[in-house]
């Protein structure tokens, strides 16, 4: 198994909801140096997983959708608490859409996972991986 | 699959028994900065995998037994070498019990698996990976 | 010259005002990688610079003050921009303050100076240092 | 599962053939910090998955061979791009060779995998993996 | 004093010439991280030491003229070695350059100096710094 | 200013004295990552501060005396605590040592100075450097 891995960064800020999350119920915010993994079976004709230019650049429009907000004032995580975890899933997840819908082109479609990781700290981190 | 990861760290003395050690067969020391891994298919109602507060205090309370210690002294360990992997196998088979005794609370229980990573230096560290 | 650093971080939210902050104009938010350094000329008779347990206890103390807030509403930065630079300014000045109350005991009142980076993502940071 | 990982780098002048690859069509270089994880259900007599001084002289001379050299000149790589994902396959398919042949001792000859990832800035990154 | 540093990176390939250098005397190649240090005795109007945004662009167009090349075969280069410490030099003085011709706004040309640290590799870099 | 730097590390056992060391003060151990850093003001006629083959073969050389040992036995350090900062020193000096003896050639003789960190953990780290 092959995996390309390339990372960018958002700085959000939100709050949780729930008690277990101490002060961090509190308006705070993150920076999160996000890492993102392709995962392939096998290599195409000109010998990568990805064009790391066109991944690096999908990954950046994602994710600028993010960056430089209050998560708290973006009606699509109302419902949810916008955790390391699930912002994990949420990138992933717009990702692997974008894989599916060609920007990485079509042998990008024959992916078989990808990974994101986003680090929150220099002491804490979390992973959202799926197949695909 | 989702996966949280804390890190902290231990400095213990030791010494290790067998040819291949090398001068690690003197009495040395490392320092151990200590990466531990939640893994769960899912997260709970508060968008978690853990409660990283409870399970940075786990983690701390599992290497504080260690840390600052000679381990050639530890009746527990007499039987065995204190390689990086050997005890990074001991600090997750106590984490795993520790979660299984309900310290990170119900839904944890049903965690996915635990990996603990050792570094003993910038260029070689050890990883043991077990399911739940 | 000796010096001793210790790492801690923290979370907060904040808006920047200025055209030349483009989208950080907006709510968002930073981890801050926090780095103190003591510096000295000599070291005391431990053969330390500073007891880096008391240390570590006066950094989080100031850096707790921050953590977990909305930096716009804390009525002591009305008059500022909460870039990173002058939070590194805030850190280090609230540190030297604690050294010169004697927080780090006798001999700290001797310190050389003392420097603290903000590291706000994997490709920035900002650093203040003076002299004490 | 466990696992012993150590890091290396070397320093490769290339290019890469196709247009996907933009200006990294011309001659350029790359440093690659290199980490060969080797993998095994269980450790040895020792405590240990290999011996991690042979482990670090095997994964040198495996690595000595193509740093400090221009890749377009090595017949040997004629047919293929000498993208990250290509030379990670290369280093691990020499290491296993070497595994297989015993330079790591007969016990290493059960080794349940071996990966290598080729770091080649502080943005991407990529691994192959492979089990044995 | 304050600083301000951003990281980017460039790739080239290079050979130096000197009995000193032993297998770095052939065409290979690098990748530099580069980061680059801005220093100031006060913060402008806006609390910072530079734009980070403009600083970020002004850098990356210093080393995009490098990146992707063979050094070997760049004219301005021909009469001294691309050692590391040189190319830092190399990036420093064009920066320097820059916020001279006011790139960096007005208030930039206060700027009392700037560092280059160019990492070769995980155990190896080189910085030249200058005042303004 | 140009300066070099390298990194290696040492393993050492140790126990501290005083009661500001709390369980410091008992034997225990510690990787120290080692960065060894040469200054100049100018380069020498091959355009480098040192040579760094052997700069980093004079740094391993030093700290092998040290390393895989429980410094409380070494009768050179009976009188101070081996403290991060002291074991910083020891290591810079014997460098200065080895520098002014010739192991570095002529030209190392008119460094500037020379700066030594040890990191002991992800956490702290202790810097000594010295002008020559």
């Amino acid at each position: 198994m092959f995996s390309v891995t390339i990372r960018d960064h958002m700085m959000v800020a939100h709050s949780l909801r729930g008690a277990v999350f101490g002060p961090a119920q509190r308006l705070h915010g993150a920076t999160y140096v996000v890492d993102a993994t392709f995962r392939s079976e096998a290599l195409d004709a000109d010998g990568i997983v990805v064009d790391i230019g066109r991944a690096t650049e999908e990954l950046h429009a994602v994710i600028s959708v993010l960056s430089y907000r209050n998560l708290d004032d973006e009606p699509e995580f109302a419902s949810i608490n916008t955790t390391t975890e699930e912002l994990a899933r949420v990138v992933a997840d717009r990702l692997v859409a974008r894989v599916q819908a060609g920007a990485l082109g079509e042998a990008a479609r024959d992916l078989a996972g990808i990974a994101v990781t986003l680090r929150e700290s220099h002491v804490a981190w979390a992973t959202y991986e799926r197949t695909l």
